[in-house]
């Protein structure tokens, strides 16, 4: 394509890194017991959210390197909030490798996600984002209603 | 820049188009009185949730064309869900028209947005975006525990 570049490949790594700092702080948050068990209005309760998230963004990326079209599996079996974090601290340099070896070319190429979701590339990275910005504010009210300051929005370092 | 485009200005733009079709449909699931008074944990009810995004998708655009970084004003004083629905739906042509208006080149350039956030432009649309799915996703939890389902999160269009 010969329009110019509004995002590169590079900032938009940065953009999902920072969500998954806030993200991640946002797990830090809640106490043990309320994130396997406090829900509101029949929702998951965080863990399981939080779960979603890990059996979407590595496995995710990794079917789109690999050329894999497996399912997705969000039953983790994470027990505690001290796994949850481990797994998610584990996936994010994974996350950077597989993520460095998706050629910018392909980004616009269709990828058949999870063997489900067939879409561009470029848009199954923007709806993995996009619904860790979702569940994440999900967090982020369950937390209130605990009582709980939320992280700032803006912090994503 | 040299490299290759992973995300046009255009893709942007209905992404961002997508994302608000979907707030909208939020917005209308709300019963009248709930949408001004229900609130979860102290936070503000999803009428000032709306009057906030309201307040920076046309504002700051506008902002960021005319090149002037004027405070924002969440204020609204829209005061039904007739006169939320009608800004909505007034201010998504004027965002199309103005985004338009951005040369692609300035993606990169950093604005002062709202003579307060300076950062590049692409880093400003992008944090409209993940602000409307967070205040959004707020909404949801909002209608679940009002026992209303939610819209689904993938229909955008």
């Amino acid at each position: 394509m010969s329009t110019s570049v509004i995002l590169t490949k590079e900032e938009f790594l940065q953009h999902w890194l920072g969500h998954r700092t806030l993200t991640r702080r946002t797990l830090e948050k809640f106490p043990e017991n309320d994130l396997f068990t406090f829900s509101i209005g029949g929702m998951r309760p965080f863990s399981e959210l939080i779960m979603e998230l890990l059996s979407i963004a590595e496995p995710g990326l990794r079917g789109i390197v690999e050329k894999q079209e497996k399912p997705y599996d969000h039953a983790l079996g994470l027990t505690t909030k001290a796994d949850l974090l481990a797994r998610w601290d584990a996936d994010t340099p994974k996350i950077i490798e597989l993520y460095n070896q998706i050629p910018e070319e392909d980004f616009h190429k269709d990828y058949n996600l999870f063997g489900e979701y067939k879409f561009p590339i470029y848009s199954n990275l923007l709806y993995f984002v996009d619904n860790e910005i979702h569940h994440r504010a999900q967090g982020f009210v369950y937390l209130r209603a605990l009582g709980i300051e939320p992280p700032f929005f803006w912090e994503r370092y």
